[in-house]
């Protein structure tokens, strides 16, 4: 392993990261608001350990970066992400525990908006700006890590369309990154000034205009009102946000050419037409459950409530407008199940992903062609293109490695003491970056009342979904470490 | 399709349960019981319905049994079987409702175990021993169903160790299935004997001793006991149990090897091994948790009891010995978690079964190898042998699926208005043939207070997953009726 390398790369993490801390600083200025100091302490630290740990390990092996220390580089780069950005929570005193600040800001930095703060509103505007930046950010990184690096690994899905080098060369590999990352940071850009536009013209303040815009386009969650998207009340907002968590649960290189004008890639790819499907068959059946149930007056309002929380959990968002464990447990159990879902591969959204279920579902119906056809010859397709077996046989590995963190996590969290449907909601809500739970962190409650032990269960949970599983997992297997 | 071929087939699987039904009118008649009648009335309709069926339907084409028909056929069979095996309970008066009976007949068919009874020792002895004879003859009849018959259709796991013709001729085959079944009926018609003799002499009375033989053999769960076997309350009874349980929960291809004298098969299923890994570490973990809760004094005393309910809940039995619910969290969820597992293929146990948990597993590190050596190229073997990808997919397949209808038949208990925990455990419960859940439906409770629809969602749950699962889902899919 060149573990200079991995620290280098940790403190070019850092240093990325320190002028979005500037941003936090700037708006408790305008707002007059008590917290300046503490941000810019913040940011001050997390320049200054990024310059030192990067001067300390200038002296790496230059050649190229080995397949096996990328793992260790993205995982690395993530963790240290999350603990530079607990540092405003805790400097400010606004969340004084390490791990309830690392908790926020790992939950931030992957997208999950699951929260320990009883209450948000008490919080100083910079601190809460940092908050809803953290989703901002850890949208981007993930839509890059997904769609340029992690293909490189052999994980994250992408691998599905294209066959990629196995080998990472950093000098040959820059220019390649640099360029799609830069597209699909504009598609990005774009979408947040469309959204806060949007926001900000359905009486949303600027100030939360932005930052709800930041939260919903990363399918994050973090919210500056109690209530949630619930507070203000509005038909208007609440399909604005709809279309935000939509966008972001889409896999942005297809923005990118509808951007450029070729809005066809939509409609031509499986995995997006799946994605559409289950929202809306999810969604009706909620609004059938709800509004028989007698919980919304009218059709068309409980259909506004039922997509709402439907897009919402199973982007991986995690908004609320409703608490749905008044619902029936129906639809309780359905949203449960849509947790393990998640968004399209290379969106902001967490979950297993669409194009897996898909493909499962896909294989599913091979098998049954093949009982009653055995002498037939079949294959299954994507977008039109015939799958190798070993993508295939990846697929399934990553659905049973997640499947079975489930399980060991929900154990783990059992033997804290936490009860069964709280511990396993809390676990898939992490794993896939969701946010709320049921149980004793539903919709209406946070994460305050979860044991410590559990809350880093969870935090740890929640990167390993963020990373698509392998990318952390992979650390854990022994033979990772021969040489 | 031959509906005529099918209806006379159904005809016969009557013809043969009638005189199994003689049997607890001879119990009955022995000891003065009043179900005499009733019962007498079962055998002579099933056998009569039987001779009918049989020769209304006897100018089928004989030529060969189609691939597709045996699917219909073994699924009907079952069904046929279910209802006959109703009529003692119907007619005895002690259990009048019709869905209440073929609910407890498919339970105890399938060896399942689940009861809708709130009050056991009210029954007459005779019914009583009906109902664990379903279990035994269920028990029977799975074995020979998954490795003489699953293994044509194509499904049943033991495909995995043999490839076989894919369509079944009925003159060809009919002396191989006879062989099979010969060797393992002679198998299990000795370990019954010796379970008998062994409970027996162990303080149960004869009665009792077949009945919780039948039961445990067959990985069923019924008792003659309201308390089940923690009645006993006995050491020696609960260690005699574990052993039958486990017994019945492994492949009896192995026994039969064993019974010549061939012990060392044993150890050369990576299967077997497998099961036994899981099986002792379990316990331990079970043992560690309610032990240091202080539920039991001493470590053997904690020991006999998490492993007597390891052993029960993994190999589908369901037989309790003490309220699980009132375990630690961690304990409960994990004896969930088992429920998945189930037994080996080619039991008597239900589940997933263990040899696609390994290969499930074996796949999952393959592709953490893959990712680290991205171009080294490798298999997935199982007892020494390289495993086609065809199998691995439908592996998979079968997870997978196993999976999704457990999520689909949860989301209509729900529906009905059943709790989220009772819904999701009682329908694994089902579908793996274990018996108990947890919520309304736990080890003390039963299964009376589910509403009417849901009995027959868990029933339906009980057949598809006592068939494998594709056999019975493969007959919803529409291109199986295409010409």
């Amino acid at each position: 392993m060149n573990f200079k390398l991995i620290l280098n790369i940790a403190g070019i993490v850092l240093i990325i990261i320190s002028p979005f801390m500037t941003l936090p600083v700037i708006v408790s200025l305008i707002y007059k608001q008590p917290d300046a100091i503490p941000l810019m302490e913040s940011f001050l630290i997390t320049l200054l350990s990024g310059v030192i740990l990067f001067f300390l390990t200038k002296k790496h092996k230059k050649e190229e970066i080995r397949h096996r220390d990328a793992f260790i580089i993205v995982t690395t780069s993530w963790v240290v992400m999350a603990f530079s950005g607990a540092l405003p929570f805790m400097l400010s005193g606004s969340i004084p525990s390490l791990t309830d600040a690392v908790f926020e800001s790992m939950s931030g930095f992957t997208t999950t908006g699951a929260s320990i703060l009883t209450d948000i509103e008490v919080l100083p505007k910079g601190v809460l700006f940092w908050r809803s930046l953290t989703h901002w950010m850890g949208g981007m990184g993930i839509i890059v890590m997904s769609l340029a690096i992690m293909p490189m690994l052999g994980t994250g899905g992408m691998q599905l369309f294209k066959a990629e080098a196995s080998e990472v060369v950093v000098e040959k590999l820059r220019p390649r990154i640099i360029d799609t990352a830069k597209s699909l940071y504009i598609v990005y850009l774009l979408f947040t000034l469309i959204g806060i536009l949007l926001l900000w013209s359905g009486g949303m303040n600027l100030y939360d205009a932005i930052c709800h815009c930041f939260s919903a386009l990363a399918t994050g969650g973090y919210s500056t009102k109690n209530l949630s998207i619930a507070y203000y009340k509005s038909a208007y907002i609440d399909y604005v946000i709809i279309f935000l968590m939509f966008v972001g649960g889409t896999n942005f290189s297809l923005h990118y050419y509808a951007f450029k004008g070729v809005f066809g890639r939509y409609i031509k790819s499986n995995e997006f037409i799946f994605y559409f499907a289950v929202t809306i068959v999810a969604s009706l059946l909620i609004t059938i459950s709800i509004y028989f149930s007698e919980y919304y007056k009218s059709i068309p309002e409980a259909f506004r409530y039922a997509l709402f929380q439907a897009v919402s959990i199973m982007t991986a968002t995690g908004y609320v407008t409703s608490d749905f464990e008044k619902w029936p447990v129906f639809t309780q159990t359905l949203l449960v199940a849509l947790m393990f879902l998640g968004g399209m591969v290379g969106s902001t959204a967490g979950g297993i992903k669409q194009v897996r279920i898909l493909l499962a579902l896909k294989q599913m119906f091979r098998e049954f062609y093949h009982l009653i056809h055995p002498r037939a010859v079949t294959f299954v397709k994507l977008d039109g293109k015939e799958l190798p077996k070993e993508v295939l046989g990846s697929v399934w590995g990553f659905i049973f490695l997640f499947i079975s963190i489930w399980v060991l996590s929900t154990l783990a969290m059992t033997a804290l003491g936490v009860d069964i449907v709280t511990s396993a909601t809390t676990v898939v809500s992490a794993m896939s970056n969701v946010g709320p739970a049921l149980g004793s962190a539903g919709p209406m409650e946070n994460y305050s009342t979860i044991p410590l032990a559990g809350k880093w269960v969870l935090t740890i949970c929640m990167l390993i979904g963020r990373l698509e599983i392998y990318t952390v997992i992979i650390l854990f297997v022994p033979h990772f470490w021969k040489k």
